[in-house]
């Protein structure tokens, strides 16, 4: 899936599936059986770990243990798990499919779902708080990012706006929109894990205008797709820009990302190969 | 309200708007105007504030000053608010009124109400992360228990049992939910403190006791004024006990409450005052 990079994903997910796996061993027993089913159908439901491996990508780079930016990881795909639950409700988007599956409340119900949202969100505090190979200074710093990012001045901020959008909506303000839904969290899963690898502060500017491009790149490119497939609605860059202008967003937006990554004087070859899988991705 | 602690109740109730002033000074421009409207129209909505006065008489009891404990006070709060506006929701309770006022739902549309308890969850991490009053090694203490009694081991397990139970529910179930859904937010607010208090081990020990029974007798005083009400249902003390048997374990529970603040060796009026003010209260 990740086009030169099929070494450290399989690494990568060999150690996500073992963090995961000693999570449950710890938690699982506390947790009513029918919310732990609901929780994990979502969490298990083959995404292709996209964020998670983002932030092992960003402790390779930085020559650091992958240990040690795990519970980034975890929490990163918790949280987009639930937003993925939350927004699939009757109330949000209303979808009774994802990726060819039933989604979440159409399987167990939309009061395990809104159950299960609610505590995969408190479930990534949970592991960012019981992280084992940080010190709590790190582990502070990266829980004040991450509640800013994944909260109502960042990700829920993301999908109050889109929500209330209208088909009035200009190329601001929809980037905008995609900046705080997409891009915060993907930012999350980069400077999470860059904290927790000791990055210095000039990495850390530069891995935020990364991370920020990267964000609106896969942001695009998602709508592009959509757009392709015929599922394309007014808070489209596709509808607002057109085609051409719209390929031209993503190339534009990688760049700065390759720009900002070739600043931090690291080796960034395996980031630079995520920005190209997301410019030829299809799905 | 709180009979014999209506100076400590101003008190408690000046420092809590000031804090909340501040907290608003800080993040109120990051989010969108309605989804802040949403947030705040639950949480000024006319709650007796009881959790976070509870965190307030706990500092007061181990002789530190509550500023120390203001970031624990607020985020009880947000998590309660998040809790009854979730709860409120169709797929949930269905409530069209709460004190009086239209639910958040009812008031803001379904998807702003989903999304303003999403963000009062991650709102209550955010505070307890910048608190400026307590170490990072403290702070990751709370932050651990919060996560943990909050989450799918704890008040969201509590929901999800609620809504899954039968009327052939048993007493020993029945109290289980109560635990979990009630007391563990109440437990939180008393020992959240006490760790930002500096309370002792043995003294901790004793919170536990205290404020579990206290949530359980808060909890079952509430089933009883419902019963009492006409609000009865299947999963109340008043339907599987009946009206003394009921009475009796919340006195029960607040003897075991009060036993175990004896045990501090701390001077306690105060609390044992919130003892008394749920065995008499009248809603």
């Amino acid at each position: 899936m990740f086009l030169g990079l099929e070494t450290e994903y399989k690494k990568f997910n060999n150690q996500f599936s073992e963090f995961f796996e000693k999570y449950n061993s710890v938690r699982k027993k506390y947790i009513p059986a029918i919310l732990w089913q609901s929780m994990t159908y979502s969490f298990d439901s083959g995404g292709k770990r996209f964020r998670p491996f983002l932030s092992y990508l960003i402790a390779e780079t930085l020559g650091v243990d992958s240990k040690k930016i795990m519970s980034v990881a975890l929490a990163v795909e918790m949280i987009h798990t639930y937003s993925l639950i939350h927004d699939d409700l009757p109330c949000m988007d209303n979808d009774d499919f994802r990726r060819g599956q039933p989604t979440n409340h159409k399987k167990f119900g939309e009061d395990i779902a809104l159950l299960a949202g609610d505590a995969l969100q408190a479930e990534a505090f949970w592991c960012l708080a019981h992280d084992e190979f940080n010190s709590a200074n790190q582990k502070i710093s990266v829980i004040q990012i991450f509640s800013n990012l994944i909260g109502s001045a960042g990700m829920v901020a993301g999908q109050v706006l889109d929500m209330k959008s209208t088909p009035q909506i200009t190329l601001q303000e929809l980037e905008n929109i995609h900046h705080k839904k997409t891009a915060e969290l993907i930012s999350f899963a980069v400077l999470g894990a860059a904290l927790f690898s000791n990055a210095t502060e000039s990495q850390m500017t530069f891995f935020k205008i990364f991370s920020k491009n990267l964000g609106l790149a896969f942001q695009i490119k998602d709508d592009l797709l959509d757009g392709l497939d015929g599922a394309q609605d007014h808070k489209s860059y596709l509808k607002i820009l057109g085609l051409e202008k719209t390929k031209e967003k993503i190339i534009q937006h990688s760049k700065s990302a390759e720009k900002a990554l070739a600043e931090t004087s690291l080796n960034t070859v395996a980031l630079q190969k995520i920005i190209k899988f997301n410019l030829t991705r299809d799905k």
